[in-house]
């Protein structure tokens, strides 16, 4: 497997447009469409916050039915979400719009994203003047695939998308994504939406069962604000043609593609946390030797949730006592004394914490490391043997202010 | 019942104390002394932290064990926590200094509470110091209870006294309290500290099982950062000297007794959230029919837990698509579209949201009543008959700006 250039359009079939449509913005592009050549078999996972947008009712309605899908149109601006009745309307409006400019025959070949304010209304004359601008403009190219991930931004400072591909059975198979997401982000499969297209021939069961285990170790271990979004939603499509023998079931081309896609979701879920709104630093929690595998989540997602350890990153204070402090909050059992906490300086690391009491180190070594743009922390429980790894970023000044004024 | 002027020393039979000791920063008090004429039966509420720091170990043996108590010796600055075996030591050596200078027998007669660094070891030539002038200096008078009040405030900007008395079985009965607690507040059985005083006589099962339901609707329901701290610790010291005819049953008086008490936490409780670090209004949330107690806790708690609603009240935006956000992901089940919220205005409500999606509302009234010092946001779930009230604070630069300078 190799990490190769491009995002949603890398993988054959896949096409790309944006589009400002001036939803609620003017000058920029707001409105996005990935576009397959040929029906797609989709996973997805969508938020677990009981309001669900309108779109996340929308595309699980379809991903649950196992409709085959041809595209998929995002939109920035307003989430569709805290819209009732006529939120769900609006999807299919817009669904059939873009069936008709794009010469489908099915609206529920369409999947709808939208993120932004809740409780506005869509401008559905500006919408569908998008939809038809975004299927006229469609292109397979590197460069459509980078301006769709842009056109997704809200309060991202850097679009994120990423490529990989693989051989499965003599053939080439690609895996391209992208994603969005800065603030409202506490994934528990986030407002992270991300579109990941590839060209692999696999049955829809073992798409589905692949990622919904991915994202337990990818976008369900960010944070940026504690705060589950009502749109999160991550959509695997895959249209067959790359040709490699169908993947029907689980084995050495299943463990293959599962590497490959968790290469893509890592890689955008540390990228969504480091750019977290008003972030200057990504923080990395690797936890060791937790009981299993899911105290390890639950441990290191603490972490890397805890307003204390985010400001303290900030201040670049080695403030160890609310790391310990936020394991002990975490809701998992274990024995203070046994707890080592170090920061990591590539391989080698730097003790704070040993048996749960402070370690003599140097003050201006560790505000150092809390210095750089990637601060990894890691927590040995001396529990067991499981470990996993959360990301989140430094609650800073540029935080509050952005959403203080973010609807305004 | 009524509300009366004082604090921790009001009840009969209870002296305080406070003094400078110099044991992190110089110039204001840092230590406190609570002492009872009597010995005292003593119900207590323990931080639910893994990482409990020394104190709290130390308190609980004592509460659980029944054993009477006279004393509790406060300090700020550190907060002994993290400090593995040593801290145990550092306990027991200051209840012995303690029992001499106070002329107790027992050791064990002795509660200790700290506050502040975790992780920082006491300087216990200071600290012995300053329990000698604690028990020299003790005294029957409200100023003395206030200053105590004062002597245990770190980031507070406010001290946090109050009393009530009320009338049991012909007898005055008194309550005194004083708390501190600004950040690292998430109380789940918070670092708060809150000493409850009361000349009642009372049976040490009762006194329990009132503070133990109690805090479920009072410091339980309050945060300020999500964060649940190494030292959280509720006491509740009763003396008997009112001559009360003892309260050993359910009934009219434990009533009365556990109606006073929830005027005294829930005054504090509020106070303590109103003025969380960097706070410049206090959000109260009350949620109305929801389905059951327990939900109704949850819900509200997750609103003014919301980092977002912190961030958007400090903005006086009247965002409600967040608070509908932070209802949904509380962990609760329920239909959004029954969901109404709206701002109080006094007895007035102001209507932002009605079944699920926006009311017509003046965005000029709303930014006028989310400018207040106090945001009242009522959400009603039209799911049963509970309801609760939770009490928080807005997320403010100044926050950030503590707590990125906290232990420097």
């Amino acid at each position: 497997m190799q990490i190769i250039d491009g995002g949603v359009t890398a993988a054959a079939g896949f096409e790309a447009a944006s589009y400002a449509a001036g939803i609620k913005y003017q000058d920029h592009p707001d409105m996005a469409l990935v576009y397959s050549t040929v029906p797609c078999r989709v996973a997805g996972t969508f938020t677990s916050n009981v309001v669900k947008a309108a779109p996340v009712q929308w595309d699980r309605r379809i991903v649950q039915a196992g409709t085959p899908v041809q595209a998929v149109v995002v939109n920035t601006g307003f989430a569709n979400a805290g819209t009732g009745a006529e939120g769900l309307a609006i999807c299919e409006t817009e669904a059939r719009a873009a069936a008709e400019a794009l010469g489908l025959d099915n609206p529920d070949s369409v999947l709808i994203g939208s993120t932004g304010v809740i409780g506005g209304r869509l401008p559905m004359d500006r919408i569908r003047a998008g939809i038809e601008a975004l299927a006229a403009s469609r292109a397979h190219t590197k460069e459509a695939g980078t301006a769709a991930s842009k056109a997704i931004m809200t309060t991202d400072t850097r679009n994120k998308e990423i490529a990989v591909s693989l051989e499965i059975g003599g053939k080439t198979v690609t895996l391209g994504a992208m994603s969005k997401g800065s603030g409202m982000i506490h994934p528990n499969m986030c407002t992270m939406l991300c579109y990941i297209c590839t060209d692999a021939a696999i049955s829809k069961e073992l798409l589905q069962k692949a990622l919904s285990a991915d994202i337990l170790d990818s976008f369900n271990l960010i944070t940026v604000d504690g705060d589950t979004s009502t749109n999160d939603t991550v959509l695997l499509l895959a249209n067959g043609l790359a040709g490699n023998p169908e993947i029907s079931s689980e084995g050495a081309d299943y463990d293959a593609f599962c590497e490959a896609l968790r290469t893509v979701t890592q890689s955008l879920a540390r990228r969504m946390a480091g750019d977290g709104e008003g972030a200057t630093a990504l923080i990395e929690c690797r936890v060791e030797g937790a009981a299993d595998k899911q105290a390890a989540r639950t441990l290191a997602r603490s972490v890397v949730g805890s307003q204390l350890v985010k400001a303290a990153v900030f201040g670049h204070d080695a403030n160890w006592g609310r790391i310990l402090c936020a394991l002990g909050y975490a809701g998992v059992s274990f024995d203070p004394l046994q707890v080592d906490i170090a920061l990591a300086d590539g391989s080698e690391e730097f003790c704070l914490c040993r048996g749960g009491v402070a370690a003599d180190y140097s003050e201006e070594r560790a505000t150092e490391l809390l210095g750089r743009e990637e601060v990894v922390i890691l927590a040995r429980m001396h529990q067991g043997e499981a470990a996993a790894t959360a990301w989140g970023c430094n609650l800073t000044l540029d935080y509050v202010k952005i959403n203080a004024d973010y609807r305004s």
